[in-house]
């Protein structure tokens, strides 16, 4: 069995591969909730919705987020009613977070409210949300704190990255299927999807426990770069990294996975960067990691669960020497 | 000044009409509030959207409720994810409840956030809601008692009517500008739109102070009969009067409104109930009463504007002589 920890866009690319290669009893997709907010009453997962969007096969990909084929009446009706029309939810994706909203406020929790759009959807890989408690990631910026989605939508990650913070983490408790996987006597591995490091799986280590006993794992946990030749495939990871006085670059994430991850999975464009990977404590694989389309995507899996079996392996032998 | 109390198609009909003689500052509908609702977790003014798209050039002539052109990519959605379809919600529609629920939970009064979103559509004549308190149409039917909403659109108004309730409607007040409008020294008539005198009018007229108000004004109150030929030209009205041991007709009618009106328009093909009507103690005028186009609409306005200058003579005579 293989956990899988994930944000959006890179999340759902690798969990796609993931799903393509296991069975659906053999996966367990652990979403980021940091970026949820309430948002025009509703409550919206975007990062969830990535990925279920994605394993349903209905993933737009060419935004790398909503569904494809949407349209957009609801929104340009909301913009001419003077509303909000910063974040765009399309006339399909809203049915999503309003029926969401009502089960949360009837009482469900976001693990079941995730397992019933799964079904619905017919998702039939495990796809859960990091916690049913809220977490909220902030970041604090050159103009202030803003909530997540008002720093990465509405002000289109300009600001300036000071910090991020993970409100309500440390008191969060995993979800019950990340807690049951995190101690399934099935689990093989642990693979962290090439997302944002700060701002995608940050927030999924900042639960209560979950880096100690990701760090204490018995099993490997193998990481993708989401860094390639300096610059972040998707997203602002290499803004952010450099406005916090980092390098852009896979050494980086090497970094900041340092004690929780045993191997990290680099582009074959920065094979130069091996060295440092390694000397950061990770083992290294080289691989080509951009997943342009559903081949690729499976391809990287499979990269990806061999190396996490090579290290099974090499751990064995010194466990076992 | 005219003041008009109207529900949802007739009313909007009517009020069409009357926008269509008199200048914006000389017109303010007051609209039927018992049909709202809290649904999927947004708040839905049915008869206030209807009269307001009227008035805007927006409505669905077919259906008589909601936008012309609309789509249903929403509701589709939802239905795919078991979500709840009962009650049609369009893409474009959806806006209108998403912006209300955003202004009503932020304070607003329902009176401010209708008086937005009329400015937003471009509608210069007042559409005003009842009361800014919340009153609730309840159907107590032979299957008990259902919420407006429930007994009319989920269960198709089949339930046989025993009785209708009107929640909160005795400790409402009216909204202000309804209040302003009872006691404007420009006010010249009260009209009564041809609308479920039960279910649309009904809620109005119960609001606190409403019908002694109406009762005692001192300017013509005008009514339009909905029945015509013993049958409703929309809706429930008649299957509803003869479950409550009523006759279909405009002599019922009369009836209802008796006390409260000093006319009926009764439409053409309803000649031969003239003397009933007189009988109950309103006076009389015949017209065709059925709005099936704009020109119908203004020529059906101009007769009840002519009708109420009738009366307000005669009162005038009686009182000078």
């Amino acid at each position: 069995m293989i956990l899988a920890l994930a944000g959006g866009v890179g999340g759902s690319k690798l969990a796609r591969g993931l799903a393509a290669c296991l069975a659906p009893s053999d996966l367990t997709v652990v979403v980021n909730t940091g970026d949820d907010f309430r948002h025009l009453g509703l409550w919206v997962s975007p990062d969830l919705d990535t990925v279920v969007y994605a394993l349903a096969g209905l993933a737009n990909r060419e935004t790398g987020w909503g569904l494809a084929g949407e349209t957009w009446h609801f929104m340009e009706a909301l913009g001419r009613l003077g509303g909000e029309t910063w974040f765009r939810l399309g006339d399909r994706d809203l049915a999503t977070h309003v029926e969401r909203t009502r089960r949360l406020d009837a009482g469900a929790t976001l693990s079941e409210v995730t397992a019933a759009l799964c079904a619905a959807f017919g998702v039939a890989h495990r796809v859960v949300p990091m916690s049913d408690q809220p977490v909220a990631t902030v970041v604090h910026t050159d103009e202030g704190p803003l909530p997540f989605q008002h720093y990465f939508v509405r002000r289109r990650c300009v600001p300036a990255v000071r910090a991020v913070e993970h409100a309500g983490a440390h008191s969060a408790r995993p979800s019950p299927a990340f807690a049951a996987a995190l101690d399934d006597p099935r689990l093989r591995a642990i693979v962290v999807a090439p997302s944002n490091p700060l701002l995608s799986i940050g927030p999924i280590l900042a639960v209560g426990g979950v880096r100690d006993a990701i760090a204490g794992a018995r099993v490997p946990v193998v990481a993708v770069s989401p860094i390639v030749g300096g610059e972040a495939v998707k997203g602002p990871a290499a803004k952010i990294l450099r406005e916090l006085g980092h390098a852009a670059s896979a050494a980086t994430i090497a970094t900041l996975y340092a004690g929780v991850a045993d191997g990290l999975v680099v582009d074959e464009r920065d094979r130069a960067l091996c060295r440092t990977v390694e000397a950061a404590g990770l083992r290294v694989c080289v691989a080509d990691t951009l997943m342009t389309d559903a081949q690729r995507e499976a391809g990287l899996a499979q990269v990806v669960l061999a190396f996490a079996a090579e290290l099974a392996e090499a751990r064995g032998g010194r466990a076992s020497a």
